[in-house]
């Protein structure tokens, strides 16, 4: 049977699971964080091969620690879960209430997207943060995982998707795919399939883009900025920039380039240098740098996303500036001015137009769980729908229900009744 | 000069537009309005050209008084944009308020998308429909009206250019294109277009969805669907069938399939065959329904969008089977239910997959106009972003601000501090 089938049959039993009550997606869960702990042997056992295969492989120590799952991952996860059942539910919301004229009652009420197809790196705890998530916001959910932890998946996923049923969800609500092949056959379901929402690398984010009709919410890369303000307090900034540029290099919210005002980088560079060289930072300037602090020079067009500890440093006349590089050539991620001036600081929030825009702070800040969504999805760098760490409310959207009794357009084109368009409280 | 140059401009003006104060949008709205008035001469005489010209390439005349833009249009286009003066500014609202941590304070602020492509029919009133709402909404958009009123719109759009720069906003912050092959140069601009909304038939949404790599906000058809319940008040549902299918035949909101419960069919099809029949209205049905009243016999998979005096029917058993008629032949546009059983609409509002599910009234009412959001830049069927009429609110996204003292991540990854998580109110 092929997948397009399965997600077909997703598709006619996503409104159920969309009707279901949230006691009985919070009893899900509940069942879910219960059957993993009881489980836990077995899905120990099932990473124990994934690593040992890997290891088998030559896969970097990096990639090793996130195929991990241990009792410290399977607590976190747990928690997680517990965390999202506290949350309130983000189906049924009315944000719109409307009296449109006597008898005919407009509202707005928030309902899950439908299907979503998430398609994720090789990371056991993302299936259980991402099939959770899917859970609690009332959509069914075609998960693909990496193959690198193929065994650990099918375990975990097993587990979840008996939990849910037994907890009263409908069948078929949940659906793993394995084979890669299926990525290209999920990518053709625009007729089943509402969202798409890839993680990995850039490349792989692009391709899915690429080759589908179906809506895709990702991020195609994270350039973040820091930019440091004249009226920056500089013993501030450094343990900020350190942070954002060492605390996870790997991470879409790790700085990559960092712009500082003319007028005080004489000062500042310096000791800056001093302190990201002790972190194992190697720096990358414009020939302006480079005359200050001893960095390769590069120029301005090859500043990139390095997700290594390597950073670009450029100078800029005033926030001005820096905030038309960032738009130029940032990715619309998170990107920080470092100032004490809190004028100087709305300018640059206002007119960055990146999904996190930040005063004196470090920009791995960006996250579903540290904004306190419980978990995220993903971290989308598009505008539409969803924006920055994707958490409950980014897997919503709504419908328009109007009640009537009899009313027909006719007699408002006519002019025999008319709208009053009264706000409900 | 390249449209793609004019729209790289506008993607750096972007940012200062989102920046301008509701007053100024405002007066630029006011400003617009007044100038349409003084200058309605020159209007008219403009499309009068237009008109004459299509009357010379022989233009059916429902396609005539869309193209026609008298002193009635122009008095409703003027009345709109007093309308959208009088509507709360949607940019700078707050959606959530949350304190990570002490001095560490997170907002999350709607903001305008920035850059817009409208691609839309021949209709004047649309062009300045559109342009208001995305100066009110404060976003650049790139218009492109049809080719058959281009003498009006290049008037129209002088004008309102002209009148919008005047008042304060930034130069490049609207731009018209005229040549239909700078519709496939826009396609390209995914680097300066953040979304593209396109009107017109499904064929045509159909070829920009394919050809674009910038999301799409769109609907690509309109079959929608009324289901005549059990229930349901037999007087009042034919005067609600009646408008739904005569009242405006060519919109994408008119009904296309009646569903009716087996029960009545015997005695209401025949009482409403009459009823459309006396409108003119051609009858459709499957064998079921043509062995009752006399009406063409169709098979189900050939029930379509008809925009035209004809309609399908087919019996069904239940509300149940109803649902499942319309989620798998549906456009998910609008959906109504005429029964006076209200445990029987919450089912078929909550399982309908739709952006509107009526109770006991017309399809026709989904409406930006109807629904009091001023106008409408379009219907959407798609679930991501916006969904059913596009006002204001779906013209803009959100961007986080985070304020912080220094903060870093390093701290709560080792335990040294912890987040709190204090909504303020």
């Amino acid at each position: 049977m092929s997948i397009k089938e399965d997600v077909r049959n997703m598709k006619a039993v996503a409104p159920y699971l969309a009707a279901s009550s949230v006691e009985t997606r919070n009893q899900a869960l509940s069942r879910i964080a219960d059957t993993l702990r009881e489980h836990s042997e077995e899905i120990f056992q099932a990473n124990k091969q994934d690593m040992d295969l890997a290891e088998q492989t030559g896969i970097s120590a990096a990639v090793m620690k996130r195929l991990k799952f241990d009792p410290g991952k399977l607590e976190d996860v747990t928690a997680g879960i517990e965390q999202l059942i506290g949350l309130p539910d983000p189906v049924g919301k009315v944000s719109l209430a409307r009296e449109l004229d006597e008898g005919l009652t407009l509202y707005r009420v928030s309902c899950p997207i439908g299907v979503i197809g998430v398609i994720f790196e090789a990371r056991p705890d993302a299936l259980v943060q991402i099939s959770s998530l899917c859970i609690k916001s009332g959509n069914c959910a075609v998960l693909k995982g990496g193959k690198e932890t193929a065994h650990t998946n099918r375990v975990l996923f097993r587990l979840i998707y008996d939990s849910a049923v037994k907890a009263g969800l409908p069948e078929g609500c949940l659906l793993q795919a394995e084979q890669h092949s299926e990525i290209d056959e999920l990518l053709e379901c625009h007729g089943s399939v509402d969202l798409l929402i890839p993680r990995g690398s850039n490349r792989f984010v692009q391709y899915i883009m690429d080759h589908t009709k179906i809506p895709v919410m990702g991020h195609a890369d994270g350039l973040c900025h820091i930019y440091v303000d004249r009226d920056a307090d500089l013993q501030k900034a450094i343990p900020v920039i350190v942070d954002a540029k060492t605390q996870y290099t790997a991470a879409c919210n790790a700085v990559e380039t960092l712009l500082v005002h003319r007028e005080i980088a004489g000062d500042f560079l310096p000791e800056l240098a001093c302190a990201l060289r002790a972190e194992g930072v190697k720096l990358r300037g414009t020939k302006e740098v480079t005359d200050i602090i001893q960095a390769e020079t590069i120029e301005e067009k090859d500043f990139r996303e390095y997700l290594d500890l390597i950073l670009s440093v450029k100078l800029v006349d005033n926030v001005e500036e820096a905030i038309a590089h960032i738009n130029r050539f940032g990715s619309h991620h998170t990107d920080s001015i470092l100032t004490e001036n809190r004028g100087t600081a709305e300018r640059f929030m206002q007119l960055v137009d990146s999904a996190g825009v930040y005063q004196n702070c470090s920009t791995r800040f960006a996250d579903g769980f540290r904004y306190g969504f419980g978990a995220e999805v993903g971290i989308s760098t598009g505008k539409i729908h969803a924006r920055g760490p994707v958490g409950l409310e980014g897997l919503v959207t709504y419908k328009y229900k109007l009640f009537g009794d009899g009313h027909i357009v006719g007699d408002y084109a006519k002019g025999r009744r008319s709208f009053h368009f009264r706000d409900i409280e």
